[in-house]
């Protein structure tokens, strides 16, 4: 089998209807097998609102009581999710929309923490690929959809990112892997106001230096963690970009995103 | 491969959640390959009305406008699909949940009516039972939300009875099927408030003198016409039952549930 492309999108074009759109065309062009892991976007903090549940985050990660579960399931796993499948499959790519309860390809456990309670937020045990890959080769895409189960009846609210990344690892025991991981900037910028200064490409080894220079910081920090995580176990390559620029760095394009490797 | 069963459950089960409970445990029992169909329930009309949309039913059909669409499609293709899965997977039944946009699988068409405009109400042009033969013969059992697709790219609302007996249909094409419709009474009875009065018993022949003779009237008409066209189109057995008895009757319990046949 060819290189599997495993993909995460974002709230940035999750919540922009054309942005969307425009990446799904580019999404269905890319050929081989592939995966999509979207995001939530700001529908679930919209939804949450106007029913007068007003969301709680901690470090940018959901306080996810009862109520907000229901929330995010129906919104990850219903709204957001089989829209882009039935936009994939208006486009050509035969898509089918998943969260890890899924024929339980995503085992994970809810977040102990001593000092907050999350809720009903899963840490991932294990991804099995065996499904995914049976999904892939015959010519049918998984979209992902960050919603996993702890085995026991509990859907539980899962970081968009570690999906991805425990994803494409588990792929990756098997499989030649790609990970593009696109967010709202072209890459890893020397000058994070200038859109031009990608870093073409950074080896592992050279991530603790970045980090000591300061080019690696703030919101790049957890980024570049699972970055440095998934190739530490076995994805070949991860590439963090805009959305918009996958189709052109995979058609070999070296100006726009950032190429990390062992 | 052994008889697929196929059922499907309304409102009476969804909206209860120790009901629901009690049926997964039946439904993870029952052996073999299985397909589960599930209804709406209240939950979309009650988001609805939190959300400041007045529902609007035509015929016991809901007027699908575009916010109504993305509310039926967290609530079904969401919240009730990925809990009935999670729950599923707890009591042992590898479970997977799809809408007819998921692979494509079930191709629908927006209704067209002179008189009354649905709105994004699907009416189905083909369910490819290939791809759930592949899951089952994987023992992956598919939950189904009453969702389409037009393959342009638009979700579609749908009955939960035409999903479940167009799916049964094309399963009997390559399969022997047994499709358990289940609603809030023990089976066809002669006497409507009587549940000992079971009609054990219907042949497809039957039929027209069940409705001359007014035991076929109401809100059974069309569900006995929608059995009567699920045998007409192939498949082997149609049982209407309530939930509760389904394994009793797989067991041969014959006190309840009426079965329908050619």
């Amino acid at each position: 089998m060819e290189t599997i492309h495993v993909l995460k999108i974002g709230g940035n074009i999750i919540d922009d209807p054309a942005a969307l759109s425009a990446f799904l065309s580019d999404f269905a062009k890319i050929s081989g097998p592939k995966v999509l892991i979207h995001g939530g976007g700001k529908l679930a903090t919209q939804l949450s609102r106007q029913l007068g549940i007003e969301p709680q985050m901690v470090d940018g990660r959901r306080i996810t009581d009862e109520a907000t579960l229901d929330i995010v399931t129906m919104v990850y796993g219903g709204l957001i999710n089989k829209k882009i499948v039935a936009q994939l499959q208006a486009k050509g790519c035969n898509a089918i929309g998943l969260t890890g309860a899924d024929a339980g390809f995503i085992q994970a456990h809810q977040r102990r923490n001593a000092a907050i309670d999350y809720g009903f937020v899963g840490d991932i045990d294990q991804v099995d690929a065996t499904f995914l890959l049976q999904l892939l080769e015959q010519g049918i895409t998984p979209v992902l959809a960050p919603l996993t189960h702890n085995g026991a009846g509990q859907l539980l609210n899962t970081n968009a990112d570690s999906v991805a990344s425990q994803t494409a690892v588990a792929l990756a025991r098997s499989r030649k892997v790609t990970f593009f991981y696109c967010f709202e900037k072209k890459g890893l910028l020397q000058d994070v106001n200038d859109d031009h200064s990608c870093v073409p490409q950074v080896k592992l080894a050279d991530i603790e230096r970045l980090k000591a220079d300061g080019i690696v910081s703030g919101g790049m920090l957890p980024k570049v963690d699972n970055i440095a995580g998934a190739l530490q176990q076995g994805v070949e390559k991860v590439i963090l970009c805009h959305a918009q620029d996958v189709l052109s760095i995979i058609g070999g394009n070296s100006n726009f995103g950032t190429r990390f490797s062992v």
